[in-house]
């Protein structure tokens, strides 16, 4: 093992440098203040849990979380996502509160095994939870506020996929009783959105004719409306027709919303997340392979920590957001320089405080050279100085008295 | 060892719930706005670094780093503070940026023991760095910097203690040469307040009546402007005065800040990170017995990143200041709850549409008893429902047709 080098950092961690951050932050708050407007309040839970508690209960794969142990010996780890963690508020320090809870957070969530593959150890997602509610409104009311951030994030050209766990559950049961192994493999096709690998299983178990053309026809069962009734005719089983019904009723509420043309019914999603027991969605940016949202219903979890609940929720990848929106052009074209020397330092920084108590952006520059004063005065605009560009340059020096404007006058 | 309960959360971390997590994210938002109006940029980096560069470069003790390894069997640790790393992508990815940098961060920092003394292990800082001026002047920005951004959070009672690492180490060099232990041991007593502490170890050493009074005189130099004419007289030693004369410089520059108000200079302040080499100051808000706020100059970091450059900066104590300023009362009272049924709901929604695109808060609840919306409509405001306090109450259902206002005319 080679010893790092002092500039270098940990694979797949990132530095965001002022353009990058300005706009991460700039995404954060955009979507947070407009789950903020549709009910939602922030909390902030700690960057690490207990590995026996909540590393258990999230359902991220063992080897993906980081650990580590505190000075008494326990296994901590830094949280993988914000849902258990959440529901660990809302059934401890928020146990007496009514519900339905509506929370939301902003938070970097960590995956261990992620740096090899080139993918980011670290990563921010902007969220919401909305806990103790069953409906089928609940379910369109965070899936339409997924669409709404998206829109408040800058997004404009995305679709929403929505599945339910319980229509593939439900059909495999009626189809391919006792076969766990294959009702697994199947799964794992869908999950990794291998069509061809789910059409080679199929024909390799070697099915009736009818059951086979059954569980291919869910490939096809990408749409509008229209699916919910073709689906229900595919499948007698309960679970399965009971999972339809509840993907219609969300599919009207979406309509109350005006928000259908964002979403599809795709009833081989399932979602990747272990603890989804209904409904589940990802949102898809035009021109990029990888989801920017993901969420679902999860009504056993809040149970797992004392306080049974239905929940519905879903995560925006705000770090994915970022890639997607671009960053605006460095610097800040509006900003002031002030120079000065010692003469004229008193009048220049009353004058710097009275432009950033009136919001402009203003920095000060301890300047005794004469000549940089009066060449940054004959510039044009914007004024640039020490590789920073300024929409003006204001002098204060002993001999000119009176502060001077640089740049073109304008 | 006992297993962790489910609801627990590891010691020395917190949960911010929603009254909370609101204002740290208000006092987050106005002291990165006020940074931002004076110059400086945000930039984020990861909560992990390599041990053995940035751990290793911050001032931050062995014990008190939370350490784990990576899937390559490299130490890492969490930050224990934002100075190092900052350090670090001056040193690589703006390595070509010209200085002076104005660089600011809020950002979450670990310290490992720290719980063990019921304090906490996680905690967020907001702050700022300034790399590549040695003047007076810079110093002085920072310095002014923390007073604005102390306001702009909504604290107004405080005093910012200014020192000098340079005068204590030219002293001690002028009168207890070759006595390093005696002078750490001082330096400790000086550290922890310990004043008491300082007189006896000093009567202890036994030195000459001159030296004895010089070294227990430093204990009276807090003040204003005359603390520095003072101190003059005190050390012949080079440093110690020309570390005055900085202090000198920077008190005139405070002074056109106008600023003094809140400072005050303490040549017995050391500052508590060993990267320190010039002026150190701390923050003391009233009836706070721990510092809000604490920076001060390191020359020599940047160099240990390839880079060498001097810089000064600060870090808010942010989680400190939420305590300062209190929570507002529970609750938003400016929410509108709009209640629907199914046959009100597609108006229902569309209204909150309306109301949220122009600013509003609205929660939407599906309530199909007729008896509630009656007894909304008849309550008077704020409308209580499921525990959360409403301005107003909106019922659209498919009796009512029109939608109608609950609460008070008013």
């Amino acid at each position: 093992m080679s010893k790092p080098k002092m500039f270098e950092k940990p694979v797949g961690l990132k530095d965001y440098l002022p353009a990058a951050a300005k706009k991460l932050r700039q995404i954060e708050r955009q979507t947070l203040d407009c789950m903020g407007r549709w009910g939602y309040e922030q909390i902030v839970t700690p960057s690490m849990e207990y590995y026996d508690t909540v590393g258990v209960a999230s359902s991220t794969s063992d080897q993906k979380l980081f650990k580590l142990l505190n000075n008494r010996g326990t296994t901590l780890v830094l949280r993988s996502d914000m849902t258990s963690p959440i529901a660990r508020v809302a059934a401890s320090l928020l146990r007496d509160a009514p519900l339905p809870l509506r929370l939301s957070y902003h938070a970097n969530v960590f995956r261990s095994i992620e740096e090899e593959a080139g993918r980011e150890a670290e990563f921010f997602q902007t969220g919401v939870e909305l806990i103790g509610d069953a409906s089928a409104d609940a379910d369109a009311e965070v899936v339409a506020l997924a669409i709404a951030s998206l829109k408040a994030a800058g997004i404009e050209r995305f679709k929403i996929a929505v599945g339910h766990v319980g229509f593939l559950n439900g059909l495999f049961e009626e189809t391919l009783q006792g076969q766990a192994e294959a009702q697994e493999e199947l799964k794992a096709c869908l999950l990794g959105r291998d069509y061809v690998g789910y059409r080679e299983r199929l024909a390799a178990l070697g099915l009736s004719g009818g059951v086979s053309e059954e569980l291919e026809g869910i490939l096809r069962l990408r749409g509008g409306q229209e699916i919910c009734d073709q689906a229900m005719q595919l499948s007698r089983n309960e679970t399965a027709q009971a999972s339809i019904r509840h993907l219609c009723e969300m599919w009207d509420v979406l309509k109350a919303y005006g928000v259908c043309d964002h979403v599809l019914i795709d009833l081989t999603m399932i979602g990747d997340f272990s603890y989804y027991t209904g409904m589940t969605f990802e949102g898809y940016a035009a021109d990029l392979g990888f989801p920017v949202v993901s969420g679902g219903r999860y009504d056993n979890l809040l149970g797992q920590f004392g306080r049974p609940a239905p929940a519905t929720g879903f995560a925006l990848k705000t770090t994915r957001l970022l890639e997607l929106v671009g960053l605006e052009p460095d610097g800040d074209d509006s900003a002031v320089l002030i120079g000065y020397d010692e003469a004229g330092r008193r009048e220049a920084l009353i004058e710097a405080g009275r432009l950033r108590d009136s919001g402009n952006t203003v920095v000060t520059e301890r300047i005794d050279d004469g000549l940089t004063h009066s060449s940054l005065l004959a510039a044009a605009k914007p004024v640039v100085y020490k590789g920073k560009r300024y929409a003006e340059f204001l002098s204060y020096t002993g001999t000119l008295q009176e502060h001077t404007k640089g740049g073109d006058a304008t």
